[in-house]
């Protein structure tokens, strides 16, 4: 095609709200820090509404924009297709980018149910696309460090994990019945949205879990409805109050395949904790901490110090022999949160070009939907649920 | 009698070990640091080792020594029985102290069934005899400041609690089992032994438990038998291997009565952790965060600061308004894990002055039972288990 | 001028190491982040060596690239003159382009000695051009946080500031003579390079300093020459070994105008700390701790807070309230480094829209190197010295 | 003499207040941790007011008291003089109990002047007893640690310490003129009282000071008289205003005689810091940091850990293989300020067996007065002093 430079993969992006910002920032970002195989090019945005997608396009930088995601899709002159709509709207459009032949890239959680995320997964797979979900997380240079240390046995045999996801950005009875908040359109709440990352570290780090006892929490029932019809915007309504269907906090104990115990719990009422994404790992030969809100730090302990010298020691995972170590700034002058996504972007690009779907792929968000779907089930069967039964 | 001061509470202690030096020093500071309405004298001290507790006797200053419990509740000159053995002997020396008249104060958990705690607390309520249990966490400065914060409050409504009970002193496969690790003298590991902890700060704390889910986990199932016959003393035997019977980690998740969600973790194999007695509590004005490796300080967070000066304080409560304030040093000269007993020494003696029976009570030992005996009533149903069953 | 939209300013960069990457990065992320009146351009970047400034403007997104910054400052499409070069060449290169009626964007310390900057200084206010000095780390939220804090007398009066900026690079003996530790190229070690960075922080914070008593440290007194003759990279020779000019650390106390008392201390051998830039400042009211490691939390502590819940609070200082809240991402999605220069470019385009030369001023790089000068001075007087000599 | 044990060590105690409560309470548990080889008995009590003396005695357990420290010095009953009065009559009484041949143990600042101290240095030597400045900090365990590390050679040649010691009671302009504040009785303010610590542990850990430059502040300069005439308790004078003669704040920089460079600040107006003595060292091998608020941590850090592991350790100094571990309880079940007396107790009593001054001796109370003297002349004369000049 005239005037494409044949490495650069021309983006399709449904959606532009706050994962829409950050995906176009990673755009934007890496290739300025990564030396890329592959460029992402910000080529077309999509929303219904024109106005909004039109002026998203200008501010962030995008070439074109659209206001059907089909003729999106069906466009030449796009090659990856990036989800970042609200979670009913995932399936739908991933499945059609797949049999358009377009890579995806997914935000997370995959799908609303498991029946989704297996279709999803069956689509990229026959269709033969590249496919990703946005487990940025993982891409946190702490967390591929704490995969190191696991992979080359430093941790030894994994005992427990402890992961916790808390937030309190709803606490407020009178917050309203936002989208994320909405059953139809979220399918869950911290479930879904935050023990979802929670599930994928532990799949990343842990390994697969075997068996599940949960409970969901709803404490605030009613909520102001939103005033605008579509249910995206924040404002609350004076007078109507809805019930919440969703749940406020997620929590569930958990074997693993390998017999090490996890505890799981994501709320959204822990009142002081904006983003608390954090975990413990505590293995046979040394123990592994760390919080999202401090990102940059690992923290770590080793048995096998001397025994005067034992305790957790705080790296910040910033120096050149850490993962991403050298594409970003020189020791201890800290990257943030926007930089998992452009460490996710590069490793993407990186899939396209050797034509491979890298991790986290349509399987681990499937993997992921698995094991809320056995917590959800088990909070309805009050017993212990098998992760495998939704596999 | 003569020569006896009647404020003298003269104490008859059973045990001493580890917590036999601890209570010995409290009977020693409590009257130095507080003025105590009545006073404890250290009487007697009791072990079946005739030249083991005579030396104990000498090095911690008390009067007289006995190798016979029952001769200990026996003698006339002794007004509270202390029980600091091993788990299995705390019912019948309970019992049996309650029934000869003499005050009770009895080291946790309180049984090792719910059966035993039932008994235990009959016997001393029918006899009309002062009772205490040991969770001595209860009298850490913090505690009581966190207490009256939720008392006043200040914290709302509860959502959550979180508490762990992290330590790693059997992690090394060659660790011998000792008494702890032995059944039929412990009656179950990190459960009994630290859980139980975190179960009375909920009740304390948060309230009652309604029902629990939970699971056990013994990492290491063969350790090497102790050498000497008794099973108390901490040599491992080169050639025999035992199989463990108690649990190496106890977690659950939990509904309390009024609706808050509690997680609890108790493990000895969280490598790095020697002493990690924490929790988290998250209501809707405000949580609180403690950790007993830093007891001297609580961690607050109140929903209604100024939005932009929100977020986690850390509390030195050393202050003279701080519950035991001015009893010890001036502010930020912290105090330590001895101090919990002096100040529970404190209450029990308030307790035995005005002739009633301070929390926390063998009910709060007997409550607590309930809790560790419906954990492991789930862990074994594999489903969600009610307390009430067991009160 | 055809094809040039009135609203972009076109920026000529010279130099393209550590600091044009950030720079670079900056230019690209802030036309993104904010609305900006008027948007910075990467026009072109200059370099002696034609191969590496071609290849870091492919890289960091540079229109055009030149290898002489004579060239460069005459380009008409230039607008605003951006200096990364090292400390040597910034007078020369910032009184030519404010001679050529460009406005000058300068890395710190402004200048080698008092005399340069006072003649940048006086080139700049002749010339009218728009001046700014790359004191980035006012920029991060947190600091204009606490200069809010301060201005609203949340604090009160100042009793104490002490900065620290530990670092630990050239700790190794067999580390070499890089332009950083070349008097001739650098002007100082520590002292400019990192003590320049905590003197305008306590400047924008406390006031003006008054008096200085310092002394200046090097512990290693010789090391290995580089290699390559420019002395620019960093390969050690095995061979030859040169005296070291510069100082290792950097340490002085102070009388500030408002009679606050001031302890600083610069040092690149803190072994441990990678970039801990940190101060705490005691008031009558209130204190504020900071440390650029995780410079996204300000600790406070106010005096009128209730006696029983007095202590240091951490906020995440990413809230919408908070200066920048809103910019970037929700609240604990953390910032870095490279954000402040996203802030400071901002606050530069701004400032050439309005025609105005906001903070940090060429002023303010010239009354830093006045402090900078009365220590070196007290340094060698062994006498307090008075800081307005200098200015 | 009769009743005797010559294994006891009959103490007189001077003065009853906040130190004579913490060195009471140490002659009491000292003897219940250690095995000792002599034990102190609380033999007499003296103060001047015969109800306050009296009262104390009872209430802290001495057997006697007197109301002329004359008279307790003469008695023959009495081994060891224990000084606990304000710091003006520190001199006289310890000379005097030298001289009728008794033990002395005298609380810190050891004198109000350089002379008074030479004066107390030569009475203790001439007349062969056994002498010891209560520089408690130095018997934290994590004190001991870090000594022993520094010992070893793992800290290296050291290049910074950088000591802080930051309180805030006096803050209030209102707080009375108490006798901590009358330059007559208490020589200095934060200098004698807070950096008199620094100094000694500067001293302990990194070695001699060369010289000095130093300034000190007096932020508030009158002050509510104390209502009653002697000064010593605390309530303020409604109508009265005196000016304060001492120093709010005391700062110095230092050069080490090994080449090291040293910061110190004390002062009594860091706002939230109600008792931080704290420090950093830096040497050529690693790091060290502590903070007596939470002393029972050091943090480490080494350069030689594997590049990717590096970063500060918090190590729990509670272990067996710990400074006095097995005195106190188990791994992180942490101890207080008080025992840093407990274990000066055990030290000075090893020392009069053996017949020994165990530092911190007179000598190292001299030292330290040397110090403190060089910074008060420097703050008058403004250009660095050597501190050899006043030893």
């Amino acid at each position: 095609m005239v005037g494409v430079n044949q490495k650069d993969i021309r983006v399709g992006m449904v959606g532009y709200k706050f994962m829409g910002k950050a995906h176009s920032n990673a755009y934007q970002n890496a290739p300025f820090f990564f030396d890329l195989p592959v460029k992402p090019v910000k080529q077309a945005i999509c929303g219904r509404n024109a106005e909004g997608v039109k002026e998203a396009a200008d501010k962030m930088g995008w070439k074109s924009y659209e206001t059907d995601w089909r003729t999106l899709i069906n466009r030449e002159d796009i090659d990856l297709i990036d989800i970042v709509t609200p979670n009913n709207n995932h399936a739908e459009i991933a499945i059609a980018a797949a049999e358009a032949g377009k890579h995806v890239y997914c935000e997370k959680p995959l799908a609303l149910t498991i029946e989704e995320s297996a279709q999803m997964l069956e689509a990229v797979q026959k269709n033969n696309v590249i496919h990703m979900v946005n487990f940025n997380y993982r891409f946190a240079p702490a967390i591929q460090f704490a995969k190191k240390l696991i992979s080359e046995g430093k941790i030894g045999r994994i005992y427990h994990m402890r992961a916790l996801y808390l937030q309190d950005w709803i606490m407020d009875p009178d917050f309203p019945l936002v989208w994320r908040l909405e059953k139809s359109i979220s399918g869950s709440g911290a479930h879904g949205d935050l023990a979802a990352h929670s599930i994928d570290l532990a799949r990343f780090l842990v390994g697969e879990i075997d068996e599940v006892s949960g409970m969901m929490k709803t404490f605030i029932k009613k909520r102001p409805a939103v005033a605008d019809s579509s249910g995206l915007s924040g404002k609350a309504s004076a007078t109507e109050f809805r019930d919440v269907e969703v749940d406020d906090a997620s929590i569930f104990i958990a074997s693993f395949q390998n017999g090490a115990a996890g505890t799981f719990e994501a709320t959204r009422f822990a009142g002081g904790n904006r983003n608390s994404n954090q975990f413990e790992i505590n293995g046979e030969k040394g123990s592994i901490k760390w919080n999202a809100e401090s990102m940059n730090e690992l923290e770590v302990y080793f048995a096998d110090d001397d025994p005067s010298l034992q305790g957790f020691k705080k790296i910040n995972v910033t120096e050149e022999v850490h993962p991403y170590g050298g594409v970003y700034w020189p020791s201890a002058h800290i990257i943030g949160y926007e930089h998992t996504f452009h460490n996710l972007i590069a490793e993407l690009m990186k899939g396209i070009e050797q034509g491979v779907s890298l991790s986290p792929t349509f399987y681990d968000g499937h993997a992921a939907q698995a094991i809320l779907t056995a917590v959800e089930k088990s909070a309805r069967s009050r017993r212990w649920e098998k992760v495998d039964t939704y596999l």
